[in-house]
């Protein structure tokens, strides 16, 4: 599962990390969740992927104890970890640099808000209050110049501004 | 180059950061920019890794605008522009889940600390001096209780402590 060892000879925690995410899809799937997505049809739907590649990577990060399986009336639902809760710092960064550095093209994109109301900075701290809020009491909006071209019932829940973790069952 | 039109209807800002760094390798690459490898050979022995995937990798770290390739005394080098440095909250957060949530066979890790002495936290700050130090200001420094096994010239200068982005040449 996830990169096997590929890395197995590069001594960092960098390279493990990526043993766990770096396989094509996954950290995207890391973000639905975040989102608040945790049906595999919701997620297949939002995605768009193959629904052998979503098994696939699910199941490493259930191995891999990023997220757990759960029944909620009867459906299974795919929800973070601790240790799954633990990698918001990293999506954080990732899409702050995106945004930044990585998008010519100014395609949709969305914005980290704490409750307060004020966009993250970089590191996912809120600079208005000073404080690295828990993943519970952020935000994550349309960027209303950017809006999502994406039409699924996921992304139809997520034109509105949506708390982070909140359920998304369309 | 990077992961091409693969993610391109997923709209948002992480999804466009994985096109340019989500390919295997690239973000290992990165990390040993900001140590200081500039040189082909150094990253091709230090990454161990075909030379063709180096090239590949090198040349789309350049094409996105991360890398600048210069002459330095009639060597080539690759050297961190303001877009790659800007990556560094991203390896930190990385470096530190790696650590903490992915690692369970103690594998060697390196520590981020800040010229202080205090070693980084999840989002790269300092907490002893309440502030996200500059890249430059961040030693990487071998864990005594989980030292690297890998013996190539890189790795042998990073046995000891070493200042990010202070040029490797062994």
């Amino acid at each position: 599962m996830a990169l096997g060892n590929d890395y197995e000879f590069q001594d960092c925690a960098i390279s493990r990390a990526l043993e766990v995410v770096g396989e094509r899809w996954t950290i995207l799937i890391l973000r639905d969740c975040f989102l608040g997505v945790r049906r595999f049809s919701d997620l297949q739907v939002h995605l768009d992927i193959a629904k052998g590649v979503l098994t696939q990577r699910l199941a490493g990060l259930v191995e891999h104890g990023l997220l757990e399986k759960r029944s909620t009336g009867g459906h299974p639902e795919y929800v973070l970890t601790e240790a799954g809760l633990a990698f918001a710092p990293v999506l954080a960064a990732l899409a702050h640099w995106g945004k930044t550095h990585a998008n010519p093209d100014d395609r949709p994109t969305r914005q980290w808000r704490h409750l307060c109301g004020t966009e993250l900075d970089p590191t996912g701290r809120c600079p208005t209050c000073d404080l690295l809020p828990p993943i519970r009491d952020v935000i994550s909006a349309p960027d209303p110049d950017r809006p999502s071209r994406r039409t699924d019932p996921v992304a139809r829940q997520l034109t509105e501004p949506h708390r982070m973790l909140e359920p998304i069952r369309p």
